[in-house]
C-alpha cells in the first residue's frame, strides 16, 4: 500500500495535472508498461488507397452532405524499404476528447504523442480542453512529453478533460476554422463515439471545404460498444469495462451461491445498446439475461419481461435454487415499445393537464398505456409523475429498472404463492454498475489498442489524410499482427430525416441477433438458467495468466468473419 | 477469456460442489498458487504455553461463566528438534463456517485439511453444512481432498455454506454434544465474527465439563475487521474486501476529476464499526469521509454531519472543483444519538398509535425528534413510516444513508444558494458497496493467512487445546516470520447484561480515535478536502507490484504496536 509521489515535487504547488498526483504501486507500475507497436508502423511503411467508397446508406445524400470527401479511398499502412517522402516535415496536430471517458483515452493521445517524436520531428500536439468547447473557445494547451507521462496507461480522461459539447452551427464552424488558423493546425484528432465522429467528418469537410490545411481524423471510442463496423472491430474502453463489471457480477454471483438466499439483479452501463450486457453475461453465467435488442425484435411487453424473470425463478425453485443472478442493460425499457408509448402519452399530459390526486387524469390515457401504468411498482409511478427534466419531460433514465423489476417480480411471485404454484422466498438484492467501469485503469488490450489508434491517427494526418477514422485489425492476432490505416467516415454514415433534414449519422452497431455472440450466449442461456454455471472472471491482471486476454464479443465477432 | 473446465468430468452429472465448475483462467491460475507458511510450522515445533489468563472485564463474571476454561494460558508454537510426542495419532475434526462471507473462509478450511495431512495422517475432517444448525442437525460431509482443491484460493463460502443460527438453548448444546459423540469429534473449528467466537467458548466450556474429548477452537472472520487485538491483529477478510472497494472508489474518483461535475457518495459495508470505511480512505483519499465512531464521540447531529459536508462542498467551489468523493459507513445513522432517539419514539408511537395523514401524531414526538424528522428528505420519512421488520420496527438498515445525505446536501446548498454563499451545480451520484466485497477472490495476503490460521487451528486440537482463537501475528513481516499459536478466547471476553442476566462477549473493536490509522487520517484529511489527492489502488493483483501489500489499517496498527 505504499503510495508514490510520481515526481520529485511531491505535491506542493498548484497541481499542473497529475504531474505532483499521488499513485499506488499498480498505478505505478503501469506507468512505466511499455507497449507493444503492430510491426507495419514500427518501420518504415507507406500508406496505399483502396477502392473509392460509398456510404453504409443513401449514398445521394452523403454525396450532398460531404462534397468534397464523398467516396474517398480508405487507407491502409504497409511496410516499405524505404521511409516515404511525403511523411517528412513537422506538424501541428490537435487533439480533443468528446463525450464519455472509457479507459484508454490518455493511451491515444500518447500514441498520437509518439507517433509525431518518432516520426515528425520538432511536431507540437495541443489539447483542446474540456472537449469540443475546447476547440471553439480556443481553450487547449501544449501536450509535452513531462506532461504527458503521468496518464500513461492510466484511466480517466482528465489529462484535457472532455465534454459534451457538438459543432453544429456555422458561428460554431467558424470559431473551430479561427483556432484552426490561430493554431495554424495541420490535423485535429477527434476522439469520441458515433456523435462525435460523425461532427470529426463534418468539421475535415468543412475545413476541406475552406481549403484550409487542416486535416481531420478520428478515433472510435465507448465503453457501450455501439461505435464498430468491419474496419473497426471494437471501440476502445469496452473491453476495460466489461472486465471490471463482470468482476463485479462473478463476486455476487459467489455471494449469492454461498449464502443461497439472494437473487442479485444487476443493471450495467449501455443505454442504447446491451454489448456490454451480453459481454457480462459471457463472462459470466448468469442465470438471466436480458439483452435490449431482443426484447424489441420480439416487441415484449413488460409483463412478458416479469414472466421471464419470474417463471425462471419458479423452475429453480423447483430445483432446490433460491438464489440467483440477473443482468440487465441500463437502457432496457427503451427496448419495450409499450413504455415508449406510455412514456409519450404522460409527457403529453404532464405538458397539458393538472394530475388530480384522484386519478381522473389516467383517463386521458389509452387503455393499454393505462393498463401498463397500473402494472408498475407505485414508486416507479411516483417517479414518472414527479421527476421531470427541465424540458417536462419524464426522466426515464433515472429509472431504477433493476429495482423495478425486483418489485414487479415480487407482485407476481406472490400472486403464485396465492395460487400455490410457488412457496419459497424471494430477496432481491439491486446493483448499478456503471461509473466505477468508465475510468478503470485501461486493460492490456486496451491500453495497447488505444496507443496503436493513436499512432495510426498520427501516421494518417501526416500522409495528409482527412476525413478518416483511426481503423486497427485482426486484433486476435499478436500485436505484431495487428493491421493499421484508417476508414473513410463518409463510407460509414447513412442519413436520419431531422426536423424536415437529412442529417448524416454514424449508424450505432446494436446487438445482432444473428451474431456470434449472442447466438453463442442463445446456445447456452437455458443451460445457464436453471443450472449454476457461475464464472468469477477476478479482478483485471497486468501480468499473468488471463492478462492479455480478448473479450468475448470481439473473439468470437472476429472468428465468425474469419 | 478461455474458460476452463477444472475436471475431466466438465460439468455432466448433479453438480458436487465445485468440482464440475467451470473457472475463468485467474481462478484457475489462483488454484495453483502455492501458499508459504510461516517457518515454526514447516519443521517440527511444540506448544508453549503463556502465563495464566484473565478477562478483558470483570473477570469474576466470566469465571463464573467459564469455571472450566477461565484463566487458561494462551499457546505459542516454538520450533523444535524433535517432533513432540502428544502430536501423534489421528484426529476426527469437524469445520463451520458461521455468519456472512469473508474471502479467504475456504482456505481456512484447506489450512485445516493440510495440517491433518502432514502432521496426523489417517485424520477425518467434517465439514458442517449451513453454518452452525449443521452442527445441530448433524448436516456434514467429509472433505476429501479432491472435493477441496477447487476451492483453493477462491472466494465464497459455498464449500460448505455458512448460516447465522447460535447454539444457544440447553436443547442445541445438547443437540450439538449428540453430534461430536455420533462423530466421534476430537474437535472442532468455529470460523466466525464475534459472536460465533464467543459461541465457540462456550461450547468448548460445555465439552470440557462434559468431560467430552471434543475441543474447540475458533477463527477470525469478518470483513468488518472489528473482530481483533493485540493477540489476533486482524480478521480475515477485511484485506480483500477493502482492495475491492478501494479499486472501485479510486474508479469514480478518476471519474469525478475526469467530468468535474459529480460528487459520489459512496457507502461502504460495516455497519458496526468504521474500519472499512477508514481503511478505503487511507487506500484512496476521498474528499469527505465520515467515521461513525468519530462522529459518537462527538456526538454530532445529523445537521452537524450534513453542514460539515456542506461546508467542504463550498470551500471546493471556491476553488473550482464543483466535484468530489464521500465515503460514508453503512452504520453511520447508529452511531448518531439523536437518530437513534427519533427511531426509539418512532417505533413506540407506530406500535401503539395511528398515524394520521394530516401529521397530529407527529405531536407525540419529543420536540427534539420532531425537529430531526421534519428535517428528513420525504422518501427518508415515508420510509421510516412504512417499511418495518416482522417486529413491527422502523428498519433503520434499509435507509440508503448515501442518498439521504445527498438529499439533505441538495437542501442546505439551495439555502446557500438562496442567501448567496453558493452558486454552482451540484449533482450526486450515489453508490453502495457491498455484496461485491465479500466473495472476491481473496488477495495473497488473506490466502496466506487464513492458510496459516487453519494450519494453526489443526495444530491447536492436535496438542489438545481447546477455548482458543487462532492467532497469527508478526502480519508486517515476511510470512516465514509470522508467529503461531492460540489465544484463551476468555482473556478476550466481557460481560454484557441482557435481560437481567450476564451474557459473554467478546467486544467489538472499534475504530479507536487514538490508534494509528485514525491520526493518520485525521492529520491529512484537511488536505485531502481541499486538495485532490485522490489515489487509485486499481485492480487487486496476484503477481507482480503491489501484489504481496498488506493494508494501512494493518500496517500502521503493528507499527504503532512495535
Amino acid at each position: 500500500m505504499a503510495a508514490n509521489s510520481i515526481l520529485a515535487n511531491g505535491g506542493k504547488g498548484p497541481s499542473p495535472g497529475r504531474l505532483t498526483a499521488v499513485y499506488s504501486e499498480v498505478q505505478t507500475s503501469r506507468l512505466n508498461h511499455s507497449l507493444p507497436l503492430p510491426s507495419v508502423v514500427r518501420g518504415p511503411f507507406k500508406i496505399v488507397d483502396g477502392p473509392l467508397s460509398s456510404a453504409a446508406g443513401n449514398p445521394d445524400e452523403i454525396k450532398k452532405l460531404f462534397p468534397n470527401l464523398f467516396g474517398q479511398p480508405s487507407a491502409t499502412l504497409v511496410p516499405t524499404g524505404s521511409a516515404p517522402s511525403e511523411m517528412a516535415g513537422s506538424l501541428k496536430v490537435g487533439v480533443v476528447l468528446s463525450g464519455g471517458q472509457a479507459p484508454g483515452g490518455h493511451n491515444v493521445i500518447s500514441g498520437i504523442f509518439d507517433y509525431l517524436q518518432d516520426r515528425a520531428k520538432g511536431s507540437t500536439l495541443y489539447g483542446f480542453k474540456g472537449g469540443p468547447a475546447g476547440i471553439m473557445k480556443c481553450k487547449y494547451m501544449e501536450l509535452t512529453s513531462e506532461y504527458i507521462y503521468p496518464y500513461r496507461n492510466q484511466g480517466g480522461f482528465d489529462m484535457i478533460c472532455s465534454g459534451r459539447d457538438k459543432i453544429e452551427t456555422p458561428e460554431q464552424f467558424k470559431q473551430a476554422e479561427e483556432t484552426a488558423l490561430k493554431l495554424d493546425l495541420d490535423g485535429l484528432v477527434v476522439i469520441g463515439g458515433d456523435d462525435s465522429n460523425t461532427n470529426a467528418c463534418l468539421l475535415a469537410e468543412n475545413f476541406r471545404a475552406k481549403n484550409m490545411k487542416a486535416r481531420v481524423i478520428g478515433c472510435p471510442k465507448t465503453i457501450d460498444g455501439d461505435l464498430k463496423c468491419k474496419e473497426v472491430p471494437t471501440s476502445f474502453g469496452f473491453d476495460t469495462a466489461c472486465k471490471i463489471y463482470a468482476e463485479m457480477i462473478g463476486n455476487v454471483m459467489t455471494d449469492a451461491r454461498s449464502t443461497g438466499k439472494y437473487y442479485h439483479f444487476v443493471r450495467l452501463m449501455g443505454r442504447a445498446a446491451s454489448h456490454i450486457t451480453l459481454e457480462c453475461a459471457l463472462q459470466t453465467h448468469p442465470n438471466i439475461t436480458i439483452i435490449g435488442e431482443e426484447v424489441a425484435a420480439k416487441k415484449l411487453t413488460l409483463k412478458n419481461v416479469t414472466d421471464f424473470i419470474t417463471d425462471i425463478i419458479c423452475k429453480r425453485a423447483e430445483l432446490g435454487y433460491n438464489y440467483g443472478v440477473v443482468l440487465v442493460p441500463e437502457g432496457l425499457i427503451d427496448f419495450i415499445p409499450e413504455v415508449q408509448q406510455l412514456i409519450a402519452e404522460l409527457n403529453e399530459i404532464l405538458a397539458h393537464d393538472v394530475v388530480d390526486e384522484e386519478g381522473l387524469w389516467k383517463k386521458k390515457l389509452s387503455d393499454q398505456s393505462q393498463l401498463l401504468f397500473e402494472f408498475l411498482p407505485q414508486a416507479i409511478q411516483e417517479q414518472l409523475l414527479l421527476e421531470r427534466d427541465p424540458h417536462g419531460n419524464v426522466q426515464v433514465a433515472k429509472i431504477e429498472t433493476e429495482k423495478m423489476l425486483i418489485s414487479m417480480v415480487e407482485t407476481e411471485l406472490d400472486k403464485r404463492k396465492s395460487e400455490g404454484t410457488y412457496a419459497e422466498q424471494f430477496k432481491g438484492q439491486s446493483h448499478f454498475f456503471g461509473y466505477e467501469g468508465r475510468c478503470g485503469l485501461p486493460t492490456n488490450f486496451d491500453a495497447t489498442y488505444c496507443y496503436a489508434l493513436g499512432y495510426a491517427a498520427g501516421a494518417l494526418l501526416h500522409s495528409g489524410k482527412t476525413g478518416l477514422i483511426s481503423s486497427v485489425g485482426n486484433l486476435c492476432a499478436p500485436v505484431e499482427e495487428w493491421t493499421v490505416g484508417g476508414t473513410a467516415l463518409t463510407s460509414l454514415m447513412d442519413v436520419e430525416r431531422r426536423h424536415g433534414k437529412f442529417k448524416p449519422v454514424l449508424k450505432k452497431a446494436m446487438v445482432e441477433l444473428q451474431g456470434a455472440p449472442f447466438k453463442k450466449f442463445a446456445s447456452v442461456r437455458d443451460e445457464w438458467a436453471l443450472r449454476n454455471r457461475y464464472i468469477s472472471p477476478g479482478p483485471i491482471q497486468f501480468i499473468g495468466p488471463g492478462s492479455n486476454d480478448v473479450n468475448n464479443t470481439l473473439r468470437l465477432e472476429l472468428g465468425a468473419q474469419a
